[in-house]
């Protein structure tokens, strides 16, 4: 019977401001029985606080909170194939535990949501996770979306630009591939890319290692940067990238240690022929 | 004086679903003094409706809708320059026209709001067109941009993927750009590309030629399609490219005759090494 099926709602916030938050996802929260939470390490205390602020702010009871704890994960395994043999890893351990919460803390008929930071589509594991443990037939669910404004709109927004220049592509990659769409800056340590990006802006997420400070063509890229955007704490800098990397090397450097964490996104955008 | 100073609201009102709508975008129409309202010819009375109905459902009066028409655009310009030519000849009489209505229509001290399909960040010139305005110094305004969810993260909310694969980039691109993306179909017409795509994913927006099916590496491609995404009209269509292609353009035809116009987007992943 499809009234005996578990339902899960992946429920984009948005990006740090409890503005961001959408008419479907209030209307989403408001249809969940169960709030299942993950907690992240170091930025537990903030990322949590703000789930359990958005849950009190808008759901209609009764519901239950679920928290767990996310497995620890490798996050120094070097090179693609260590990276990416890390990461799958780390969310089949996290897809036991939450297969776990939805079987015994979920009754069937009922609706569980996930409080997904940002966008559910943009790096963001949940999906494929809720993939993965369908595909065990273990236990059974349907799943709705509700889409989120993603920390690269949020980026575009406060800084009042679009990510895209007239009739061109915009490329949104993880950091640690960001040396292949520009040309590198021909020191010959080994990260000089193929320059993929051509005409094209790059937004960057997950940027743990500034690797904004390696790439070539400084003179001709502006950066556009942010941290903890939409939040009280949000910093902003912006404009020629070699005339800025060291400030915003500083200004993270800074932040970083103040928090205890960062969250930050930036988008490069070549004005050479713009 | 900053309290005469002309302000601008730049929302961001979803791709078709009310729900879209955030609580900051409700917020930002309630202090809207003004509505500026653009028409654009066939899709005028489906897209100019849903913005009277936000409105309708949002504002606090007393507000005042101001309408102008979008001025006309070549269309069929051939190649990038004159591509970029004729955007670039229609966003300036589209500026002349704004900028005398925020002059003649909106006071000093008041707030007038542009409703932006989608997110105001991706392939939307109200931003850029406000910058030209801004730089010609004939009327002072400051800008705020409230930022939407784009067609591309309705498209994947709705066929509950990612963007993204684990640790790989997604690119956005016009349709006129995708060929660059995909090896090409080696069919030697000139529209084979270098495949810089690489193994990330290939969002497509604004195709009025169903690029989709120019590309090459088929049987490894897959697409997941919508049209009207987050309406009543929504249609989704997703499998092997290969094998959907054919499927997708008639339905997309057959669509656009009924409705007079279309709106679509897709994504299109590579799963042979995936």
């Amino acid at each position: 019977m499809s009234t005996e099926q578990r339902h899960l709602l992946v429920i984009g916030i948005g990006a740090g401001d409890p503005d961001h938050l959408t008419l479907g996802a209030v209307r989403a929260i408001r249809r969940a029985d169960v709030f299942f939470l993950i907690g992240k390490g170091p930025e537990k205390s903030s990322l949590t606080d703000f789930r359990r602020g958005v849950i009190d702010a808008h759901a209609d009871g009764p519901y239950r909170i679920v928290e767990t704890q996310d497995p620890p994960r490798d996050r120094e395994a070097a090179g693609r194939g260590a990276y990416t043999a890390a990461v799958h890893d780390w969310r089949t351990r996290r897809a036991d535990a939450c297969e776990q919460l939805i079987r015994e803390e979920l009754a069937p008929g009922q609706a569980g949501a996930f409080l997904v930071w940002g966008d559910p589509a943009l790096y963001d594991g949940t999906l494929s996770m809720l993939e993965e443990i369908a595909a065990r037939g273990t236990v059974g669910f349907d799943v709705e979306v509700v889409p989120g404004i993603s920390s690269v709109s949020a980026l575009a927004a406060r800084h009042r630009i679009g990510l895209n220049q007239v009739g061109r592509p915009v490329h949104v990659t993880p950091a640690r591939r960001l040396a292949e769409f520009f040309p590198g800056d021909g020191d010959g340590d080994g990260d000089d890319g193929n320059g993929a990006a051509g005409d094209g802006d790059v937004v960057v997420m997950l940027d743990a290692h500034e690797s904004f400070a390696g790439i070539g063509g400084g003179d001709d890229v502006w950066i556009y940067w942010g941290a903890y955007i939409g939040t009280p704490d949000e910093i902003l800098v912006s404009g020629r990238l070699s005339e800025v990397a060291d400030r915003i090397r500083q200004v993270r450097a800074e932040a970083r240690a103040r928090h205890g964490w960062i969250m930050d996104t930036y988008l490069l955008r070549r004005t050479g022929d713009a």
